[in-house]
């Protein structure tokens, strides 16, 4: 307390101002922060907490590419925070961290607050990654950045571009390159991809060429194997030049490489920091100092499968930090056994879905896999209205038959069917177990009993497991 | 083999024909017997398989309400059990099993024929309650057969029907009524139940109210809390007479009263019969006699949570016991643990669906209870479009924090999503495991991360399991 004291007299004197004091501080008020601020809420309900963002609006991040053909305007894309906060009655401060202080248990905001906390939680999220190459800083060259302005500008622009350029064809930059097309099909899209397919990195080949068809149906060029070495233009973009000599026309460019870590507050706190560039945090989302938290995109993480650094990166890992996080604070409950990495998109009205190792990730991985395969329309009988083709492929480890992912493809349903995969496999749950598994089924929702796919694939499986 | 030889003999010797043998013989060719078969064809590669049915179609038993709003003729409601047997080289016999015979392991049908078995199962389903008052036996008085002919017979009745009353109203009165009234808004559509709300049985009140109000908005009137007394009539019904003294106008009555295991063949061979009037069988299910395997409605079952007699008989509980069965037939792989229970219907274009125990259910069988709510658009933002509002409920007992069931309502995601609950109850999870599960989300197909319906209910049961 002596420290503490102290520490306010500096902060007081140097600043000014009367040092704010808040069991619990949170920076950061996208998925991670908020959700960590609301769940320590629940859990500490007599805590004093206090939310810090950079900016107002806070944009829900996967919605942002919806944004140019779908929702409109980027306003309309927003977390509610502050009636999040407000319920929870958490204290809120929109003004930029510039400074966290380990030895004193203090942060230091851009407008000169001095906010003294007993825990604290990062949540500072990622930065989009560019590249190396000249013309990345051009206008309208457009890493995916989550800040509402920043979101309008791109807008704005890209409602008067007529050939618009994505680099990068996994998640984000097929759902922009759609939404694109989508907003006006006049446009001409092209993305490049130094990969073979859409979506290659989170998919097995065969669903992954399902991507391609998906997009190039809707008059999306692809170019596959393809990397960009240059971005031609003096005042904005003219074209984008490929190593192979090809030049696209290009008015407008978006990038779609994923992101990085943002660590930067957490290094000038001396923090330390992980193999995959993130915070480095223990399984109750410790950092290095044990009165400060991470969680989301800006913490490391590790695979639910060998606990080896892992780098995905999404919006449903950072909310399942954040409830660890939150619920921790001041007593350890709850612990993270490494992501399993369940996500979906939908691309021309198809579902794209994964959750847990694809068959490429568990060989690269080093194990010893069989697959079981199924399909069927998610209605029965088949004619019962709204009946779409759903496909299953599940991976399963061949000693022990044990799940260890699945993909689907098709109809919509699939995008909570997903999370019975995500719930199978995090239960260590084998071929077995779920040939006879327990699921329901109806003429108007899903498959036949008989035709269930999830545990059709699963049979299919057995049969081969014991070969 | 001496008595097999004797037993050949007589046979040929009453009949004059030669007697067919085969490793495995499966009587029963709906959703339990089908899946059976391919099963046992999957597991034994090279054993001979004969399937029995009594009839050569076989409609798709929860697709039966659909055929007279939706589907619009019982043939387009079939399963293609010719085509699976096919395609599994399982050979087929429509002929009706008249005896069976423990001792020497023959099977009788009514065209004469002898089958000699190694194994047997026996999946010869339920048959539709009927009440015991005046009136049952007159035309157009009609329980659910799942027999083509008798269904089509009805659909040509229900289609000149004017007053049409459904005693019942579960699932299959509930969704007979649905069909009667979509078939023709003209039609007055009753359903008369003893209970208080529609689909009382499988849901706490306050979703069945959503489903009495789904009924109700679509003009069909429902008179709770009501007994039938009596279908007056002389050679077609003309009005039911309900124990208040109300009579209804009534030219076609439907019975929506639950089924009662067929278990005729079963006591003729003197195998032991169950505390729910089904097939006593084992978790392998094994009949009293071990060579003798049963499965799916004709077969006695226990709860998943307390291993008491459970009434449930769903399609999708058939197929679970059909492949523990047809795995189990030359050596014992898996195991039944016990009804979950996971079912779903949509009324009025929202889905209803459940898995496991509701709060009623939970506080009938004596657990100290702690419930979790949650509900959201499943879409994020909420404006993206194609959504719904899909309520949660979680039912976790006390002491443990673990699953005992969920309930779902609205958005048709809930189809698939009531499986991961199937997968959680299953997996024994904890209240603390789903607030910090992997969900998959995406804005075109669930709830935000931070607003998933599913985590939510867990972390608001959380908070009231530590009070």
């Amino acid at each position: 307390m002596m420290i503490v004291a102290l520490a306010i007299k500096i902060a007081n004197t140097e600043k000014g101002k009367t040092m704010k004091n808040y069991d619990i501080v949170i920076i950061g008020g996208s998925a991670a922060g908020a959700t960590a601020a609301t769940t320590a809420r629940k859990h500490y309900p007599n805590k004093s907490i206090l939310s810090i963002r950079d900016a107002k609006s806070v944009p829900i991040p996967c919605g942002i590419p919806y944004i140019y053909g779908t929702v409109g305007d980027a306003m309309k894309n927003l977390i509610p925070v502050d009636n999040m906060m407000g319920a929870a009655n958490i204290d809120v401060l929109v003004d930029p961290v510039v400074k966290i202080n380990q030895e004193f248990n203090l942060v230091l905001t851009a407008a000169g607050e001095t906010v003294h906390y007993e825990r604290l939680v990062i949540a500072t999220g990622s930065h989009p990654v560019v590249l190396p190459i000249e013309g990345m800083s051009l206008p309208n060259v457009f890493p995916i950045r989550k800040d509402v302005n920043y979101l309008q500008t791109m807008q704005s622009e890209l409602v008067k571009a007529k050939d618009i350029v994505v680099i990068g064809c996994g998640f984000i930059g097929a759902e922009m390159a759609e939404e694109c097309k989508k907003s006006n099909p006049e446009k001409n899209v092209r993305v490049v991809e130094v990969l073979d397919h859409a979506l290659q990195v989170a998919f097995d080949p065969e669903f992954s060429a399902l991507a391609d068809k998906a997009l190039t149906d809707q008059g999306i060029e692809l170019l596959m194997n393809q990397k960009v070495v240059k971005i031609v233009g003096v005042k904005k973009p003219e074209s984008v030049l490929l190593e192979s000599g090809v030049s696209l026309p290009a008015d407008l460019v978006i990038l779609g490489l994923g992101s990085v870590p943002n660590t930067d507050l957490a290094i000038g706190a001396g923090l330390k920091i992980g193999p995959a560039k993130g915070l480095c945090v223990n399984r109750y989302m410790q950092t290095s100092d044990s009165s400060i938290f991470a969680c989301g995109d800006c913490a490391d993480k590790v695979s639910f499968f060998d606990h080896k650094p892992s780098a995905l990166r999404l919006a449903s890992i950072a909310t399942m930090e954040a409830r660890i996080a939150g619920a921790n604070l001041f007593a350890l409950k709850r612990a993270n056994d490494g992501v399993v990495g369940c996500f979906s998109t939908v691309l021309n009205k198809k579902a794209f879905a994964v959750a847990g190792l694809t068959a490429t990730e568990a060989n690269k991985k080093g194990y010893a896999i069989v697959v079981g395969e199924a399909e069927s329309i998610n209605r029965h009988p088949g004619l019962m209205p709204g009946g779409d083709l759903l496909k299953v492929k599940l991976v399963f480890e061949k000693g022990t038959g044990l799940l260890l992912g699945g993909q689907l493809y098709g109809a919509l349903s699939a995008g909570e069917l997903i999370n019975a995969i995500s719930a199978f496999v995090s239960n260590r749950m084998t071929a077995d177990d779920l040939a006879t598994f327990q699921a329901g089924t109806h003429p108007a929702l899903t498959a036949s009993p008989i035709a269930y796919q999830l545990v059709n694939a699963a049979e299919n499986a057995v049969a081969k497991l014991s070969q």
